[in-house]
């Protein structure tokens, strides 16, 4: 029960509190969202920061005829619980349940889906013209953190801002992080902006002598005004932001509702002029866990409130700290090693390696595609850059991938984490894709490990590969199974079981669930070949030689899109090879996946066993009697 | 024979001559861009601009050790002419001779290959860390002009710069354009530095002012002499690169050899530090038509010397053209419709339409990321965009397509120009791969026309599609044929031809060459049905039922790679549905394809019509007695 917060039906609700009653909501909301996270996990810090300014700027605005995008999209959840959803915000990120990202199709007030950084800018241009053209009148604001103002396609929109000649507010919300701490020239700059001190400094030396000698002279006089002009141009209000166009507004405590109205107000009334408003926020504000250690609690499975433990249960190393601490090891003995990453030293699990091998450690910022041509300089003057990145991430660097990496190609090992469904953070984020687009780039080596030692073992191998190597891992634990793993061969699958009544050709994680369909359909008599494919590229040319002349039927099985990835090789290669067998494809065939735990997403997406299951025992009938 | 030039065979010699003679062999080298690209066609006006510029920076710097890389590379021919490739640069981008971009397999002072703008930053920065680690000594060079400065991975790499403790010399190349006239905050800025003039005015009188009144006591006088300092660094020295980490050198004369010559040798003693020199130069400098038009200019096929005239002799329209008319006839009516381009109005066809409709056109520079979400962004208000840009450009906005446009289902309408082979740029801009790109994304429709005709009927069709829309044409002239097109319908092919001996379905551009592998069959006795396949998303599933049921040899033809293309989508389709067909595809089974003539490519390709026909007369046997 919350006084407030429980009258809060929408953002008019919000504007007829006064500044006490504000106050109060803020702690309320600040309660319910550590209460909700901290059961379905979330994004938190980034949640906890922006509470205020959601306020303010709901006050300010007439949401939805004023249209508010939040770039990303992991601090819309105040906006959310404002907007009519208090309720439903209780099943956040759960299945059928509410996004953790802006959704247009849960609210009108949800102007943009969002969900990858640095986008909101551009679309809040695109929208600002389409409302000039149709001659309407409304504010666009863009709530944009100064981690994602520094990747590409935000600083190629505040480039093209000027050239535009509208009205659009930008609410840059510094918080002096991204994901993890900051990095940049940008950064530095808005630290120089922040703190004022050499620049305020000098500006009051300045005029305290000028106002001591005003009897100089006529000339002179209007120099010392000139000049008070020109530092209050030239620092005071943000010269770098100025000289792309934009009218900047602050820097202001992003923590005061008041002022914040104030400035916010001021800026709607530049009519042609685009507004940059310059808003201090701190991390977890509020939550004295989240603010101390504001990218642990970044986002977050279930937690305890009182500790910030986590409540996951898990009894094994994930994917990323596999990965972590081979890389760690593997750096050891072969000094060529560095690593790369775009803001997600922990999210990737290269914080150990970081600390570590400090000179050897690279984190860009939000940049991928910087990210991978930088490393395309390292490889080509002798190193072995590893790149760790989020299959869904990488797409924002596919050109630099392909004209940079693959057309020279250059032996940068691409650690794709977070391959395949990702579970609760949804659409915007599974990494179904990767296979599909990195397959028809030429020379690169695609590779897809069973489980943690499979993954140990590739990523030495990758290591002697004389040119571009992806590994695609998912999120989440790495099994480990009790049998040997085969030595990694160029090119070559891994035959697990063999079996006479089909053959399943499965990659990566999904080797776990073949493994189960197989132990269930023995029991249904039927025994199944099962292939780990091991490399999705090269396709291993020798074994489905082998396979089709078996003439059973066959099934692939991937956590990717069905168009274009694991299955879509293998016809390919039989149809180059002239060779009908008879082949289904289990793959993902709605391009668009919702948020979910993995669990339900497969049921969804009838790639859960029992559906496999089913399908194969339609196919395949045995004699009761028949044996292995 | 040229009088210097004959004997200079690599950097050493340019560094013996003297001032006089290096005018001289600028001239010369002038003369030899012209000579040979009015005859193989090339990148004009962006050679002629750096001459001086590329003399400069092989006198000061030892190449290959101190490695030069050419941003996007369309400025590199004099470095060529003059890193021992003076003979061989008669070939320039024909099938066999050097390429137009720098390529590290033609000379060990081609440092890292390039095509698509705004790498060189994040290479250059990427093999400064590698010489760090390994204490080597020497200077590494990026060339980027004004243009490609504005592309967002640039912006990341600028970025990036001051985190990473390293010399590099980055020169600016600023000639104001960037293949058209330059957009933007940055550029605009970059105007003022050049010109200088509100702030030198200033700068002036303070100094004037200041200087005649040296009497006030010592704390005016400091006050004063801070004043001068500040304006020295806010003014003179390029402040938002300064801001970025930069030591900013400049504006220098970039066709002054003496002058850059002592600014360079300058940047090069920072040793922790990156320096950033901009230099002014003019596209097409000494050439006075390419220096009137440099846009048109700037890639031009054949042309007379004496007067700019082209000698291409294209009979027909081009695809850019026919689409550029039909969209101004479409947006007359349709007031929905804007257009969007990324700097290059004129190769896509849209300088008409940008006339025209002034307000409904956005050239927004090189930013393909910003164009598509931008685009979103107007779609999401109600708006009908359409993105024109070449198929190797769109690569660089796969993220934004897939997460902005596809996930959303925005109606916006990629104009794909360049799809398919380009001929003589090579490599780097073949436009192959974006029918695997875009296939697996969810949502979006892809089609392909074979004639200006379809192009225009697809166009209006794409219109009343609400969703994402992809219509893929080719480089050069568009044929019309003699017969009429069947009418668009949503999803459907067009079958052109029935015969009894085979199938071949193919898209766009290669049903030219289909018609004509048909007429070549059909000599043989062999009756082929030829299908247009029209739309490669959704494909047409009744027509391929219909298909199937023949049990005829099936073959796919199109000019996209092999993986993930149109065969691979037709081989899913009839593995979805246990249809077991007899299919060949003919794709670009090399990802890498490199520069030649269109023709030159399709026989390395294997895709010519006698390759083709030959493959299928060793297929289909037919009685000599059997008719159609």
């Amino acid at each position: 029960m919350y006084k407030h917060l429980d009258k809060i039906n929408s953002p008019e609700d919000v504007k007829k509190l006064n500044y006490k009653e504000l106050d109060e909501l803020c702690t309320e909301i600040r309660n319910y969202i550590i209460e909700v996270v901290s059961k379905n996990g979330g994004h938190l810090a980034s949640n906890l920061g922006v509470i205020e300014l959601t306020l303010a700027l709901h006050r300010v605005f007439d949401s939805p005829k004023d249209k508010i995008i939040w770039d990303v999209g992991h601090q819309c959840y105040v906006h959310k619980i404002i907007t009519g959803r208090r309720e439903s915000f209780k099943t956040l990120r759960s299945f059928g349940g509410i996004s953790g990202f802006p959704k247009t199709s849960e609210s009108p007030h949800d102007i943009f889906n969002t969900g990858h950084s640095s986008t909101s800018i551009s679309a809040a241009l695109g929208m600002a013209k389409a409302r000039d053209l149709k001659g309407e009148d409304y504010s666009i604001v863009a709530v944009i953190g100064d981690g994602s103002l520094g990747g590409g396609m935000a600083l190629e929109a505040l480039n093209n801002v000027s050239h535009l000649n509208t009205n659009i507010i930008l609410i840059l919300n510094d918080n002096e992080m991204s994901i993890s701490k900051n990095v940049g020239g940008l950064s530095t700059y808005l630290g120089r902006l922040r703190t004022g001190k050499i620049y305020f400094k000098f500006k009051n030396e300045l005029e305290f002598i000028l106002n001591k000698i005003p009897i100089i002279g006529k000339n002179l006089y209007k120099i010392a005004a000139k000049c008070r002009d020109w530092f209050k141009y030239l620092v005071v209000k943000g010269i770098m932001f100025e000289e792309l166009g934009f009218k900047y507004l602050g820097p202001i405590d992003g923590h005061d509702i008041k002022t914040m109205e104030k400035i916010i107000s001021r800026a709607k009334n530049y009519k042609k002029h685009p507004v940059l408003i310059h808003v201090i926020t701190k991390k977890g504000n509020g939550y004295k866990i989240a603010e101390d250690k504001p990218e642990k609690y970044h986002g977050v499975g279930p937690f305890l409130v009182e500790t910030g433990e986590s409540l996951s249960k898990n009894n094994g190393k994930s994917y990323s700290s596999v990965f972590g601490d081979k890389l760690i090891k593997l750096a050891q003995e072969d000094k060529r090693i560095v690593a790369i990453t775009a803001a997600m030293p922990e999210g990737t699990g290269l914080s150990k390696f970081a600390e570590k091998f400090k000179d050897r450690f690279f984190d860009v910022g939000i940049a991928e595609q910087h990210a991978v041509t930088f490393s395309a300089g390292l490889a080509k003057n002798g190193f072995k850059p590893i790149f760790a990145v989020y299959s869904t991430f990488l797409q924002r660097a596919y050109d630099q991938v392909l004209h940079d990496i693959c057309l020279q190609n250059l032996p940068v090992i691409f650690a794709i984490d977070r391959a395949g469904l990702v579970g609760q953070d949804g659409e915007t984020h599974q990494g179904v894709y990767d296979i599909s687009y990195l397959r028809s780039m030429p020379n690169i080596t695609i590779m897809s490990p069973k489980s943690g030692s499979e993954l140990e073992k590739m990523l030495e191998f990758a290591l002697h590969i004389e040119g571009p190597v992806a590994i695609r891992y998912p999120r989440g634990e790495a099994p480990y199974y009790d049998f040997q793993d085969s030595p990694i061969e160029y090119g070559k699958g891994e035959v697990l079981f063999n079996g006479k009544h089909g053959i399943m050709i499965a990659e990566g994680t999904m080797i776990g669930s073949a493994i189960e369909i197989c132990e269930i359909l023995k029991k249904a008599n039927i025994y199944m070949t099962l292939v780990n494919i091991r490399f999705i590229k090269p396709i291993d040319k020798n074994l489905l030689d082998e396979l089709a002349s078996k003439s059973l039927p066959m099934y692939t099985l991937e956590d990717n899109v069905y168009e274009g990835g694991l299955g879509s090789s293998i016809l390919e290669y039989y149809s180059k090879n002239n060779k009908k067998v008879d082949l289904k494809i289990f793959a993902h065939e709605n391009g668009i996946i919702t948020h979910g735990s993995i669990s339900e997403l497969l049921k969804l997406e009838r790639l859960d066993t029992e559906s496999i299951c089913n399908i194969i025992l339609s196919d395949i009938k045995v004699d009761k009697n028949d044996s292995k």
